[in-house]
């Protein structure tokens, strides 16, 4: 069975989630951690090598604060529970902005080993593509790879996209690591996460034709 | 209706097509001239103001040289049909590579109105993201909007993508318009092109939450 070196999850309808629930929209974030520890064992045990995980943008800071502190808690909390795993982590995102969490300041520099490492994690916060692409502008030599060129360098090339939530879209997610990436939508909400709906994903990606443009 | 300014066809399918009508791979390509010449028309009729054909890549030029000259070939008799419209045409891709053909180079400088002009058309013709990003390595100033500092700076933003084929990717299209695009996937061949696959990917865009990354 082919594998996706490198899968990324949009893990979307948190809001939606916590409505039909019938608690306010800010409280559905906190049901999204479980999931996420899941999706990183699901990962380890079927052998991928790199997760990443779309936390959030700075889009999305513009909601109601009340949200923006409960997604901002969320992220800072999924962070701390990977740090109990074997995992390597890494959080990208502009920490230029009073928007990014002081807490996750020091996962951004490097790459950071945890346990016995092995998977490579990495977590988006407060990221903004135009940021990430502007490190384009500032770079005097061109790479044959522009990837190199962007603040969001460490995060390699996505082979497989899962989002849960319905939507049918990127919403700004690593433009040119997603440039070949293949898409699975779940239409549950993220914190209604099932291990069928990895598996589901890994069989279609299994049958898919991987051209890489080609 | 909330109907799309800004529409893009993948129009994909056309060597699947082909072996599956019994003929070899490169014949397909041909039978996908009236399919873009109908959105075209349909796009007109819905007041769509902006259509992006993605025409080939440079990766798609790695393809055997007789499909290779069948799809530039398609692409050229593609354009010279949307010149009897009333379109306002342009032309992007890498016009330094012997890939590009002749025949287009005068459509790449500047967008060109045939008839009374009206919907804008654009046409990816050996398109290369990778060639169409580096144009910011060159630029001293930075952008508000990165977009402005493309080679393809006159493609706006995608509202809606819509791919025949049945892939669920994006294959390097543009991938600093397409950050918040609708992806409407139509799992039917480019050449068995129905209007109703059009319109069904209006309704569903019409029921989408546009939320801009929010």
């Amino acid at each position: 069975m082919r594998i996706p070196k490198h899968l990324a999850v949009i893990p979307d309808g948190n809001r939606r989630w916590a409505e039909d629930n019938g608690m306010t929209r800010d409280r559905g974030y906190h049901s999204g951690l479980n999931p996420g520890v899941e999706v990183f064992k699901l990962c380890q045990k079927h052998g991928i090598e790199e997760l990443t995980f779309y936390g959030f943008t700075a889009d999305n800071t513009k909601r109601p604060t009340i949200q923006r502190l409960a997604f901002t808690k969320a992220c800072i909390d999924a962070v701390e529970l990977l740090t109990k795993e074997d995992a390597e982590l890494l959080v990208i995102g502009n920490t230029d902005s009073k928007m990014f969490p002081e807490e996750l300041k020091p996962f951004t520099n490097t790459r950071k080993k945890f346990g016995k490492g092995g998977t490579k994690v990495n977590f988006l916060v407060n990221y903004d593509w135009k940021w990430d692409i502007n490190n384009l502008n500032n770079e005097e030599k061109k790479a044959i790879n522009p990837i190199e060129l962007l603040k969001s360098k460490d995060i390699s090339r996505v082979d497989l996209i899962i989002r849960w939530g319905g939507r049918r879209r990127l919403s700004g997610f690593l433009p040119l690591q997603a440039v070949y990436s293949d898409f699975f939508i779940v239409d549950d909400y993220w914190p209604d996460f099932s291990p069928d709906h990895f598996i589901s994903a890994l069989d279609w990606y299994n049958v898919q034709d991987i051209t890489l443009g080609g």
